[in-house]
Protein backbone atom coordinates (compact mmCIF):
# COMPACT_ATOMS: atom_id res chain seq x y z
CA UNK A 1 0.00 0.00 0.00
CA UNK A 2 1.17 3.55 -0.72
CA UNK A 3 1.25 5.99 2.24
CA UNK A 4 0.75 9.62 1.15
CA UNK A 5 0.37 9.09 -2.54
CA UNK A 6 -2.98 7.62 -2.78
CA UNK A 7 -6.36 8.81 -1.34
CA UNK A 8 -6.72 7.25 1.99
CA UNK A 9 -10.12 6.04 3.63
CA UNK A 10 -8.74 7.34 7.37
CA UNK A 11 -9.66 3.49 8.95
CA UNK A 12 -9.25 3.98 11.95
CA UNK A 13 -10.62 7.57 12.97
CA UNK A 14 -12.03 6.63 16.41
CA UNK A 15 -11.45 10.16 17.00
CA UNK A 16 -13.18 11.52 14.55
CA UNK A 17 -16.32 12.01 15.77
CA UNK A 18 -14.68 14.02 18.41
CA UNK A 19 -15.75 17.92 18.14
CA UNK A 20 -13.61 20.98 18.18
CA UNK A 21 -15.42 22.29 21.69
CA UNK A 22 -15.03 18.84 23.09
CA UNK A 23 -11.12 18.67 22.31
CA UNK A 24 -10.55 22.03 23.23
CA UNK A 25 -12.49 21.17 26.56
CA UNK A 26 -10.09 17.97 27.22
CA UNK A 27 -7.23 20.39 26.27
CA UNK A 28 -8.69 23.22 28.91
CA UNK A 29 -9.44 20.24 32.00
CA UNK A 30 -6.27 19.30 31.31
CA UNK A 31 -4.48 22.24 31.62
CA UNK A 32 -6.08 23.57 34.02
CA UNK A 33 -5.67 20.66 36.49
CA UNK A 34 -2.08 21.70 36.28
CA UNK A 35 -2.33 25.12 36.96
CA UNK A 36 -0.94 25.66 33.71
CA UNK A 37 -2.91 29.06 32.54
CA UNK A 38 -0.12 31.57 34.30
CA UNK A 39 2.34 30.23 31.33
CA UNK A 40 -0.05 30.16 28.47
CA UNK A 41 0.15 32.95 26.71
CA UNK A 42 -0.84 33.22 23.30
CA UNK A 43 3.06 34.05 22.54
CA UNK A 44 3.85 31.28 24.22
CA UNK A 45 1.65 28.88 22.83
CA UNK A 46 2.12 30.16 19.28
CA UNK A 47 6.35 28.93 20.29
CA UNK A 48 4.95 25.41 20.90
CA UNK A 49 2.73 25.21 17.97
CA UNK A 50 5.91 26.10 16.00
CA UNK A 51 8.96 23.49 18.34
CA UNK A 52 6.08 20.72 18.11
CA UNK A 53 5.74 21.42 14.53
CA UNK A 54 9.71 21.07 13.88
CA UNK A 55 9.63 18.18 15.80
CA UNK A 56 7.06 16.51 13.69
CA UNK A 57 9.18 17.75 10.58
CA UNK A 58 12.72 16.31 12.43
CA UNK A 59 11.30 12.67 11.75
CA UNK A 60 11.31 12.83 7.96
CA UNK A 61 14.51 15.28 8.12
CA UNK A 62 17.31 13.72 5.31
CA UNK A 63 14.04 11.23 4.29
CA UNK A 64 13.27 10.42 0.69
CA UNK A 65 9.61 9.52 -0.33
CA UNK A 66 10.27 5.48 0.20
CA UNK A 67 11.61 6.00 3.74
CA UNK A 68 9.12 8.57 4.59
CA UNK A 69 6.54 5.48 3.56
CA UNK A 70 8.48 3.21 5.14
CA UNK A 71 8.70 4.86 8.47
CA UNK A 72 4.53 5.40 8.31
CA UNK A 73 4.07 1.69 8.21
CA UNK A 74 6.40 1.03 11.00
CA UNK A 75 4.11 0.82 14.16
CA UNK A 76 6.71 2.36 16.17
CA UNK A 77 7.57 5.27 14.34
CA UNK A 78 4.29 6.03 12.90
CA UNK A 79 3.72 6.11 16.48
CA UNK A 80 5.69 8.60 17.21
CA UNK A 81 4.08 10.76 14.35
CA UNK A 82 1.05 10.64 15.62
CA UNK A 83 2.52 11.83 18.68
CA UNK A 84 3.88 15.40 17.48
CA UNK A 85 0.71 15.80 15.62
CA UNK A 86 -1.14 15.52 18.75
CA UNK A 87 0.95 17.76 20.46
CA UNK A 88 0.65 20.46 17.54
CA UNK A 89 -3.11 19.97 17.88
CA UNK A 90 -2.73 20.50 22.05
CA UNK A 91 -1.08 23.75 21.73
CA UNK A 92 -3.21 24.55 18.34
CA UNK A 93 -7.02 24.12 20.74
CA UNK A 94 -5.33 25.47 23.83
CA UNK A 95 -4.65 29.15 21.76
CA UNK A 96 -8.04 28.63 20.19
CA UNK A 97 -9.50 28.27 24.18
CA UNK A 98 -7.14 31.14 25.74
CA UNK A 99 -7.89 33.65 22.81
CA UNK A 100 -11.37 32.90 22.57
CA UNK A 101 -10.53 32.36 18.34
CA UNK A 102 -13.37 29.85 17.51
CA UNK A 103 -10.76 27.45 15.23
CA UNK A 104 -13.33 25.15 13.59
CA UNK A 105 -14.86 28.75 12.61
CA UNK A 106 -11.67 30.36 11.36
CA UNK A 107 -10.99 26.84 9.51
CA UNK A 108 -14.35 27.03 7.89
CA UNK A 109 -13.55 31.15 7.05
CA UNK A 110 -10.19 29.88 5.56
CA UNK A 111 -11.01 27.84 3.51
CA UNK A 112 -13.70 29.99 2.08
CA UNK A 113 -11.35 32.44 1.43
CA UNK A 114 -8.70 30.33 -0.26
CA UNK A 115 -11.78 28.76 -2.46
CA UNK A 116 -11.50 32.74 -4.41
CA UNK A 117 -7.77 33.00 -3.66
CA UNK A 118 -6.73 29.60 -5.90
CA UNK A 119 -10.04 28.91 -8.27
CA UNK A 120 -10.55 25.62 -9.33
CA UNK A 121 -9.40 26.73 -13.43
CA UNK A 122 -5.76 28.60 -12.22
CA UNK A 123 -4.99 26.09 -9.07
CA UNK A 124 -5.98 23.07 -10.80
CA UNK A 125 -2.50 20.66 -10.40
CA UNK A 126 -0.54 23.86 -9.67
CA UNK A 127 1.72 24.30 -7.25
CA UNK A 128 2.07 27.65 -7.70
CA UNK A 129 1.69 29.77 -4.75
CA UNK A 130 -0.95 33.31 -5.67
CA UNK A 131 1.75 35.29 -4.81
CA UNK A 132 4.83 33.66 -7.67
CA UNK A 133 2.46 33.54 -10.38
CA UNK B 1 -10.98 42.44 29.45
CA UNK B 2 -7.46 40.72 29.70
CA UNK B 3 -6.90 38.19 27.08
CA UNK B 4 -4.73 35.46 27.22
CA UNK B 5 -4.47 35.51 30.71
CA UNK B 6 -8.22 34.78 32.35
CA UNK B 7 -10.08 31.89 31.81
CA UNK B 8 -12.34 32.18 28.31
CA UNK B 9 -15.59 30.99 27.93
CA UNK B 10 -15.56 30.64 23.86
CA UNK B 11 -17.87 33.02 23.22
CA UNK B 12 -18.21 32.71 19.32
CA UNK B 13 -16.98 29.27 18.66
CA UNK B 14 -19.48 28.68 16.02
CA UNK B 15 -17.31 26.26 14.43
CA UNK B 16 -17.34 24.57 17.89
CA UNK B 17 -19.78 21.53 16.64
CA UNK B 18 -17.62 20.64 13.55
CA UNK B 19 -16.19 17.00 14.08
CA UNK B 20 -12.58 16.60 13.44
CA UNK B 21 -14.11 13.91 10.89
CA UNK B 22 -15.85 16.56 8.96
CA UNK B 23 -13.15 18.95 9.01
CA UNK B 24 -10.96 16.55 7.20
CA UNK B 25 -13.55 15.89 4.70
CA UNK B 26 -13.71 19.47 3.76
CA UNK B 27 -10.01 19.84 3.11
CA UNK B 28 -9.76 16.83 1.22
CA UNK B 29 -12.86 18.21 -0.98
CA UNK B 30 -10.66 21.21 -1.23
CA UNK B 31 -7.72 19.80 -1.94
CA UNK B 32 -8.74 16.91 -4.26
CA UNK B 33 -10.30 19.45 -6.68
CA UNK B 34 -7.18 21.65 -7.18
CA UNK B 35 -5.66 17.82 -7.94
CA UNK B 36 -3.12 18.54 -5.04
CA UNK B 37 -2.86 15.18 -3.70
CA UNK B 38 0.41 15.28 -5.97
CA UNK B 39 1.89 17.93 -3.89
CA UNK B 40 0.70 17.01 -0.58
CA UNK B 41 3.22 14.02 0.54
CA UNK B 42 3.72 14.09 4.52
CA UNK B 43 6.84 15.79 4.29
CA UNK B 44 5.71 18.66 3.04
CA UNK B 45 2.36 18.48 4.73
CA UNK B 46 4.52 18.71 8.05
CA UNK B 47 6.66 21.56 6.30
CA UNK B 48 3.57 23.05 5.98
CA UNK B 49 2.66 23.08 9.14
CA UNK B 50 5.80 24.28 10.53
CA UNK B 51 5.82 27.32 7.58
CA UNK B 52 2.46 28.53 8.87
CA UNK B 53 2.97 27.87 12.57
CA UNK B 54 5.85 30.52 12.05
CA UNK B 55 3.73 33.04 10.14
CA UNK B 56 1.38 32.89 13.13
CA UNK B 57 4.54 33.60 15.31
CA UNK B 58 5.62 35.70 13.23
CA UNK B 59 2.98 38.19 14.35
CA UNK B 60 3.76 38.00 18.19
CA UNK B 61 7.78 38.75 17.33
CA UNK B 62 9.03 42.01 19.52
CA UNK B 63 5.52 42.14 20.97
CA UNK B 64 5.11 42.35 24.68
CA UNK B 65 2.52 41.07 26.40
CA UNK B 66 0.52 43.98 26.42
CA UNK B 67 0.90 44.37 22.56
CA UNK B 68 -0.17 40.85 21.78
CA UNK B 69 -3.31 41.66 24.12
CA UNK B 70 -3.84 44.84 22.42
CA UNK B 71 -3.17 43.14 18.82
CA UNK B 72 -5.86 40.14 19.89
CA UNK B 73 -8.31 43.06 20.25
CA UNK B 74 -7.84 44.81 17.51
CA UNK B 75 -10.44 43.38 14.79
CA UNK B 76 -7.62 43.10 11.86
CA UNK B 77 -5.44 41.40 13.57
CA UNK B 78 -7.23 39.50 15.41
CA UNK B 79 -8.08 38.16 11.85
CA UNK B 80 -4.76 37.41 11.30
CA UNK B 81 -4.45 35.23 14.42
CA UNK B 82 -7.03 33.54 13.20
CA UNK B 83 -6.45 32.65 9.75
CA UNK B 84 -2.54 31.68 10.63
CA UNK B 85 -4.31 29.35 13.07
CA UNK B 86 -6.64 28.20 10.41
CA UNK B 87 -3.59 27.51 8.22
CA UNK B 88 -1.92 25.65 10.77
CA UNK B 89 -4.76 23.41 11.38
CA UNK B 90 -5.56 22.81 7.46
CA UNK B 91 -2.18 20.92 7.24
CA UNK B 92 -2.13 19.27 9.92
CA UNK B 93 -5.90 17.35 9.12
CA UNK B 94 -4.47 17.11 6.17
CA UNK B 95 -1.86 15.24 6.90
CA UNK B 96 -4.28 13.09 9.01
CA UNK B 97 -6.19 12.05 5.76
CA UNK B 98 -3.33 11.97 3.95
CA UNK B 99 -1.29 9.40 6.46
CA UNK B 100 -4.31 7.68 7.54
CA UNK B 101 -3.41 8.92 11.15
CA UNK B 102 -5.87 9.54 13.80
CA UNK B 103 -5.67 13.10 14.91
CA UNK B 104 -8.72 13.08 17.34
CA UNK B 105 -7.51 9.93 18.56
CA UNK B 106 -3.90 10.89 18.87
CA UNK B 107 -4.79 13.80 20.57
CA UNK B 108 -6.95 11.60 22.94
CA UNK B 109 -3.54 9.19 23.55
CA UNK B 110 -1.05 12.10 23.83
CA UNK B 111 -3.46 13.75 26.93
CA UNK B 112 -3.43 10.07 28.40
CA UNK B 113 0.18 9.66 28.19
CA UNK B 114 0.83 13.03 29.33
CA UNK B 115 -1.27 12.50 32.36
CA UNK B 116 1.64 10.57 33.66
CA UNK B 117 4.33 12.15 32.19
CA UNK B 118 2.50 15.42 33.99
CA UNK B 119 0.99 14.20 37.15
CA UNK B 120 -0.86 16.81 38.54
CA UNK B 121 1.11 16.42 41.94
CA UNK B 122 4.78 17.46 41.04
CA UNK B 123 3.44 19.33 37.33
CA UNK B 124 1.31 21.89 39.19
CA UNK B 125 2.27 25.21 38.31
CA UNK B 126 5.80 24.23 37.35
CA UNK B 127 7.15 25.14 33.61
CA UNK B 128 9.59 22.53 34.18
CA UNK B 129 9.46 19.91 31.37
CA UNK B 130 10.07 16.43 32.62
CA UNK B 131 13.00 16.13 31.03
CA UNK B 132 15.16 18.87 33.01
CA UNK B 133 13.49 17.95 36.28
CA UNK C 1 24.43 41.54 35.06
CA UNK C 2 21.69 42.35 32.92
CA UNK C 3 22.27 40.26 30.08
CA UNK C 4 20.14 40.73 26.93
CA UNK C 5 19.73 44.21 27.10
CA UNK C 6 22.25 45.89 27.96
CA UNK C 7 24.99 46.66 25.32
CA UNK C 8 27.69 43.62 25.56
CA UNK C 9 31.61 43.77 24.64
CA UNK C 10 31.53 39.71 23.23
CA UNK C 11 34.58 39.30 25.56
CA UNK C 12 34.98 35.83 24.61
CA UNK C 13 34.73 35.71 21.16
CA UNK C 14 37.42 33.14 20.73
CA UNK C 15 35.75 32.18 17.26
CA UNK C 16 35.64 35.86 16.47
CA UNK C 17 38.06 35.47 14.12
CA UNK C 18 36.89 32.51 12.12
CA UNK C 19 35.92 33.82 8.91
CA UNK C 20 32.88 32.49 7.06
CA UNK C 21 34.92 30.67 4.50
CA UNK C 22 36.69 29.01 7.15
CA UNK C 23 33.91 27.86 9.15
CA UNK C 24 32.64 26.49 5.60
CA UNK C 25 35.02 24.35 4.91
CA UNK C 26 35.55 23.35 8.59
CA UNK C 27 31.72 21.91 8.09
CA UNK C 28 32.73 20.38 4.67
CA UNK C 29 35.33 18.66 6.15
CA UNK C 30 33.50 16.84 9.17
CA UNK C 31 30.21 16.27 6.62
CA UNK C 32 32.28 14.67 3.59
CA UNK C 33 34.25 12.53 6.15
CA UNK C 34 30.88 10.90 6.94
CA UNK C 35 30.02 10.48 3.14
CA UNK C 36 26.65 12.96 3.96
CA UNK C 37 26.21 14.74 0.70
CA UNK C 38 24.25 12.13 -0.54
CA UNK C 39 21.60 13.62 2.62
CA UNK C 40 22.21 17.43 2.36
CA UNK C 41 20.21 18.34 0.00
CA UNK C 42 19.03 22.33 0.22
CA UNK C 43 15.52 21.41 1.19
CA UNK C 44 16.62 19.41 3.55
CA UNK C 45 19.34 21.43 5.21
CA UNK C 46 16.40 24.33 4.90
CA UNK C 47 14.70 21.81 7.36
CA UNK C 48 17.79 21.33 9.47
CA UNK C 49 17.75 25.23 10.02
CA UNK C 50 14.53 25.57 10.79
CA UNK C 51 14.50 22.26 12.96
CA UNK C 52 17.66 23.64 15.02
CA UNK C 53 16.06 26.79 15.20
CA UNK C 54 12.67 25.15 17.59
CA UNK C 55 15.21 23.45 19.24
CA UNK C 56 17.03 26.94 20.25
CA UNK C 57 13.22 28.76 20.56
CA UNK C 58 12.51 25.78 22.47
CA UNK C 59 14.89 26.68 25.44
CA UNK C 60 13.03 29.88 26.04
CA UNK C 61 9.07 28.24 25.42
CA UNK C 62 7.37 29.39 28.53
CA UNK C 63 9.98 31.54 30.06
CA UNK C 64 9.63 35.61 30.97
CA UNK C 65 12.73 37.53 30.84
CA UNK C 66 14.10 37.09 34.23
CA UNK C 67 14.06 33.26 33.49
CA UNK C 68 15.63 33.79 30.38
CA UNK C 69 18.69 35.42 32.05
CA UNK C 70 19.22 33.60 34.30
CA UNK C 71 19.19 30.30 32.27
CA UNK C 72 21.45 32.81 29.88
CA UNK C 73 23.80 32.96 33.70
CA UNK C 74 23.71 29.49 34.20
CA UNK C 75 26.56 27.32 32.99
CA UNK C 76 25.04 24.51 31.88
CA UNK C 77 21.83 25.56 30.35
CA UNK C 78 23.82 28.89 28.65
CA UNK C 79 25.81 25.99 26.75
CA UNK C 80 22.68 24.00 25.46
CA UNK C 81 22.12 27.87 23.97
CA UNK C 82 25.18 28.07 22.58
CA UNK C 83 25.34 24.37 21.11
CA UNK C 84 21.88 25.02 19.75
CA UNK C 85 22.64 28.13 18.24
CA UNK C 86 26.31 26.12 16.35
CA UNK C 87 23.32 23.73 14.76
CA UNK C 88 21.68 26.55 13.12
CA UNK C 89 24.98 28.24 12.03
CA UNK C 90 26.15 24.47 10.92
CA UNK C 91 23.26 24.00 8.28
CA UNK C 92 23.60 27.33 6.96
CA UNK C 93 27.30 26.91 6.53
CA UNK C 94 26.46 23.95 4.90
CA UNK C 95 23.65 25.34 2.98
CA UNK C 96 26.16 28.36 1.61
CA UNK C 97 28.78 25.35 0.56
CA UNK C 98 25.77 23.59 -1.33
CA UNK C 99 24.25 25.84 -2.95
CA UNK C 100 27.26 28.09 -3.49
CA UNK C 101 25.09 30.72 -2.38
CA UNK C 102 27.90 33.46 -0.08
CA UNK C 103 26.90 33.69 2.81
CA UNK C 104 28.73 36.39 3.91
CA UNK C 105 27.84 38.79 0.93
CA UNK C 106 24.21 37.76 1.10
CA UNK C 107 24.67 39.06 4.23
CA UNK C 108 26.39 42.67 3.39
CA UNK C 109 23.97 42.53 1.00
CA UNK C 110 20.61 42.32 2.89
CA UNK C 111 22.30 44.75 5.30
CA UNK C 112 22.04 47.20 2.48
CA UNK C 113 18.93 46.73 1.45
CA UNK C 114 17.64 46.91 4.85
CA UNK C 115 19.22 50.30 5.03
CA UNK C 116 16.69 51.55 2.69
CA UNK C 117 13.81 49.77 3.80
CA UNK C 118 14.46 50.44 7.20
CA UNK C 119 15.43 54.37 7.02
CA UNK C 120 16.48 55.36 10.24
CA UNK C 121 14.44 58.47 10.86
CA UNK C 122 11.51 55.87 10.58
CA UNK C 123 12.68 52.74 11.80
CA UNK C 124 14.45 54.31 14.73
CA UNK C 125 12.50 52.21 18.12
CA UNK C 126 9.83 51.11 15.92
CA UNK C 127 8.93 47.76 16.15
CA UNK C 128 6.62 47.57 13.32
CA UNK C 129 7.40 46.11 9.72
CA UNK C 130 7.71 47.87 6.80
CA UNK C 131 4.34 46.15 5.30
CA UNK C 132 2.31 46.34 8.49
CA UNK C 133 2.95 50.74 8.94
CA UNK D 1 25.46 21.75 -13.21
CA UNK D 2 23.67 19.56 -10.94
CA UNK D 3 23.48 21.93 -7.74
CA UNK D 4 23.12 20.60 -4.28
CA UNK D 5 24.27 17.13 -4.65
CA UNK D 6 27.90 17.56 -6.28
CA UNK D 7 30.42 19.29 -4.42
CA UNK D 8 31.03 22.98 -5.16
CA UNK D 9 33.61 25.54 -4.88
CA UNK D 10 32.14 28.44 -3.36
CA UNK D 11 33.14 30.41 -6.75
CA UNK D 12 31.54 33.80 -5.39
CA UNK D 13 32.03 33.67 -1.96
CA UNK D 14 33.14 37.35 -2.09
CA UNK D 15 31.97 37.46 1.77
CA UNK D 16 34.02 34.58 2.60
CA UNK D 17 36.65 36.74 4.08
CA UNK D 18 34.13 38.52 6.38
CA UNK D 19 35.06 37.26 10.37
CA UNK D 20 32.48 36.40 12.76
CA UNK D 21 33.61 39.35 14.84
CA UNK D 22 33.52 41.79 11.88
CA UNK D 23 29.70 40.72 10.83
CA UNK D 24 28.33 40.50 14.31
CA UNK D 25 29.86 44.15 13.97
CA UNK D 26 27.69 45.07 11.21
CA UNK D 27 24.74 43.94 12.27
CA UNK D 28 25.61 45.21 15.85
CA UNK D 29 25.54 49.01 14.10
CA UNK D 30 22.65 48.33 12.07
CA UNK D 31 20.49 47.62 14.86
CA UNK D 32 21.91 50.50 17.32
CA UNK D 33 21.60 52.72 14.96
CA UNK D 34 17.76 52.22 15.04
CA UNK D 35 17.39 51.77 18.71
CA UNK D 36 16.09 48.45 18.09
CA UNK D 37 18.00 46.67 21.21
CA UNK D 38 14.86 47.37 23.57
CA UNK D 39 13.21 44.43 21.39
CA UNK D 40 16.29 42.40 20.58
CA UNK D 41 15.58 40.22 23.46
CA UNK D 42 17.02 36.50 23.05
CA UNK D 43 13.93 35.03 23.25
CA UNK D 44 12.54 37.18 20.42
CA UNK D 45 15.42 36.92 18.63
CA UNK D 46 15.29 33.32 18.71
CA UNK D 47 11.87 33.59 17.21
CA UNK D 48 13.72 35.59 14.33
CA UNK D 49 15.94 32.68 14.03
CA UNK D 50 12.90 30.16 13.55
CA UNK D 51 10.73 32.94 11.38
CA UNK D 52 13.23 33.85 8.93
CA UNK D 53 14.55 29.89 8.69
CA UNK D 54 10.77 28.89 8.27
CA UNK D 55 10.45 31.66 5.42
CA UNK D 56 13.51 29.98 3.78
CA UNK D 57 12.02 26.83 3.99
CA UNK D 58 8.60 27.84 2.57
CA UNK D 59 10.67 28.94 -0.72
CA UNK D 60 10.96 24.51 -1.15
CA UNK D 61 7.73 23.55 -0.07
CA UNK D 62 5.84 20.92 -2.46
CA UNK D 63 9.20 21.70 -4.59
CA UNK D 64 10.84 18.08 -5.64
CA UNK D 65 14.48 18.29 -6.46
CA UNK D 66 14.14 19.23 -9.87
CA UNK D 67 12.37 22.27 -9.26
CA UNK D 68 14.86 23.45 -6.27
CA UNK D 69 17.46 22.47 -8.80
CA UNK D 70 15.59 24.83 -11.48
CA UNK D 71 14.99 27.09 -8.50
CA UNK D 72 18.26 27.91 -7.52
CA UNK D 73 19.61 28.30 -11.22
CA UNK D 74 17.45 30.95 -11.96
CA UNK D 75 18.61 34.03 -10.15
CA UNK D 76 15.53 35.96 -9.01
CA UNK D 77 14.74 33.13 -6.84
CA UNK D 78 18.24 32.31 -6.08
CA UNK D 79 18.05 35.72 -4.87
CA UNK D 80 15.71 35.47 -2.73
CA UNK D 81 17.27 32.05 -1.27
CA UNK D 82 20.05 34.22 -0.33
CA UNK D 83 18.04 36.89 1.32
CA UNK D 84 16.53 34.39 3.24
CA UNK D 85 19.94 32.71 4.40
CA UNK D 86 20.99 36.41 5.18
CA UNK D 87 18.03 36.78 7.49
CA UNK D 88 18.54 33.75 9.65
CA UNK D 89 22.31 34.69 9.60
CA UNK D 90 21.54 38.27 10.90
CA UNK D 91 19.43 36.91 14.22
CA UNK D 92 21.78 34.54 14.84
CA UNK D 93 24.82 37.28 14.83
CA UNK D 94 22.49 39.36 16.74
CA UNK D 95 21.73 36.38 19.12
CA UNK D 96 25.55 35.66 19.59
CA UNK D 97 26.45 39.75 20.21
CA UNK D 98 23.09 40.39 23.16
CA UNK D 99 23.77 36.96 24.66
CA UNK D 100 27.71 37.33 24.78
CA UNK D 101 27.78 33.79 23.23
CA UNK D 102 30.81 33.12 21.05
CA UNK D 103 29.16 31.69 17.64
CA UNK D 104 32.12 31.05 16.17
CA UNK D 105 33.57 29.79 18.91
CA UNK D 106 30.35 27.10 19.79
CA UNK D 107 30.66 26.03 16.16
CA UNK D 108 34.10 25.00 16.68
CA UNK D 109 32.94 23.49 20.03
CA UNK D 110 30.37 22.08 18.53
CA UNK D 111 32.04 20.11 15.98
CA UNK D 112 34.38 18.78 18.61
CA UNK D 113 31.40 17.20 19.84
CA UNK D 114 29.83 15.81 17.13
CA UNK D 115 33.46 14.10 16.02
CA UNK D 116 32.88 11.76 18.94
CA UNK D 117 28.77 11.82 18.89
CA UNK D 118 29.17 10.61 15.02
CA UNK D 119 32.20 8.70 14.94
CA UNK D 120 33.40 7.94 10.99
CA UNK D 121 33.40 4.55 11.26
CA UNK D 122 29.65 4.26 11.97
CA UNK D 123 27.84 7.90 10.86
CA UNK D 124 29.17 7.07 7.38
CA UNK D 125 26.87 6.94 4.74
CA UNK D 126 24.12 6.57 7.24
CA UNK D 127 21.49 9.17 8.07
CA UNK D 128 20.67 7.32 11.06
CA UNK D 129 20.75 10.04 14.23
CA UNK D 130 22.49 8.89 17.31
CA UNK D 131 19.47 8.60 19.14
CA UNK D 132 17.62 6.69 17.27
CA UNK D 133 20.05 3.55 16.25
Amino acid sequence: MKVGIKANVPQAQGGGSLTFLDAIEMVRRFCDQRDWRQFHKPKDLAIGVVTEGAELLDLFRFKNDEEVQALLRNKVTRGMVADEMADVQFFLLRMSEVTGIDLGGALQTKIRKNRSKYPVRRAKGSNIKYNQS
